[in-house]
């Protein structure tokens, strides 16, 4: 029996969410059929992260079992053509034995995107979050601090979400602006549910002026949901990945492709 | 009576190409039917370069004339809302009576993006062409220089182009790596059918290493087709946008929001 890790890439747009479901397409059941025919047995895989419905995977990791003899490449190049063309196989590796793509995780990265203009985008649609009004994204990022560290993150966190604590641990939120894009990059050790969208959402209000920057502080001490902004759509949201201990050799989570840093 | 101009984005897959034609859906066909029900008559437009099918638009520009009286927030919100999601305007400015999208149109610039990995991209899917064989983009680069200045295209020309001659004027052409994606940017005063594909595709022989880099000196002075490379696909292609004398006073061409710029 061989361990393997393998990064994952998707569109959100057609799927359910990453979690197998009975009846409904969701990206673990296409990949685990696909992992199957090449395999020539079921295969189940645990990823790092469960993302929702229509959320984009850039750069998913998986572990999976098998006793099939298969070198990396014929899992990746067989893989790839029994997925269908808004899923795809980066890369497969063999991994230790002791490798859990979702326990042993030490932080998650995702990226928000949001496109800020008057005008939507027609090569970006359902990639970004269209947002006409105007955003300030030194002042998102400024607020977007008092959400480093390990806090409790109630007030950012869905009423369905199944997690035995609301604490979490940010070690890094960026805003920054690329042109007309405006994007959040943020890293923690784990997310709760809806936790990236419900802090884009919230950063969003501050960003066009509607809530002061101090108001982001004051919404993570109440621990109430009903305070904070906004679910912001799932269109923007990019799982980037998760990263792990060096010993286990797999590859850092991929540079995102966009938005182009623009020249100053 | 008064002349507009606009600047149009869209995906090629869905459309035949950019030129209306019947009972075929295009995308001059699409941004006609729009601009009419805003117009409340019927629009002609006439754009800066007709596309082919598949290939993308992210700064195309058109201009049209009309009687109707109509601020530039209404033409562009209003036709957004009855364009389909794949077309979209990005602005309309009202511009002088001599201005003509394709007659004044000083150069145009194309980018041409190939993904060079094993495994294929899933968000990136009719968005950048496969290319799983190693490519060189210095080697790439090199032989492109070739193509600079007042050249005889016919290499490069598609045997249905149109063009009463093969003479094209090319500013600059650079092909440069980010990450994975071999990009190949090129500017000049026009290009004939297929020319910009089938440069594409003579530099990536060179690129894998099929033919020397003096080889495209050699098929341009040659002036046969036959011996060029092939027709890359139209996945990879994006028109980056037309530039106008400045008296127009029209935006520049936007700048491409991918592949991003990795730090090195």
């Amino acid at each position: 029996m061989q361990r393997w890790a393998a990064r994952i890439e998707y569109q959100g747009a057609a799927y359910a969410g990453w979690q197998r479901l009975a009846h409904i397409r969701s990206v673990q059941g296409e990949l685990e059929q696909a992992l199957g025919q090449i395999a020539a047995h079921p295969v189940q895989v645990f990823a790092a992260g469960r993302t929702d419905a229509g959320v984009h995977g850039l750069g998913q990791v998986v572990h999976f079992d098998s006793p099939s003899t298969r070198t990396p490449l014929a899992w990746l190049l067989g893989s790839n053509v029994h997925l269908p063309d808004d899923i795809a196989l980066r890369w497969v590796q063999p991994v230790a034995a002791h490798f859990h793509a979702r326990y042993l995780a030490l932080a998650r990265r995702y990226r928000y995107v949001f496109l800020n203009s008057r005008a939507r985008s027609a090569l970006l649609a359902g990639r970004v979050t269209f947002w006409p009004r105007a955003l300030d994204e030194q002042r998102m990022h400024a607020a977007a601090q008092a959400l480093l560290g390990e806090r409790d993150f109630s007030a950012f966190r869905d009423s369905e979400c199944q997690s035995p604590t609301p604490f979490r641990n940010v070690s890094a939120i960026r805003v920054w602006r690329s042109g007309e894009f405006v994007v959040m990059d943020i890293r923690a050790n784990a997310f709760l549910h809806h936790m990236v969208r419900n802090i884009a959402g919230t950063l969003a209000e501050v960003g066009q002026g509607k809530q002061p920057p101090e108001w982001v502080a004051e919404v993570l001490s109440s621990r109430q949901r009903r305070l904070a902004g906004m679910t912001a759509p799932a269109d923007g949201l990019y799982f980037v990945g998760p990263e792990y201990p060096a010993e286990f050799g797999l590859p850092a989570p991929p540079e995102p492709w966009f938005p182009a840093t623009m020249a100053s």
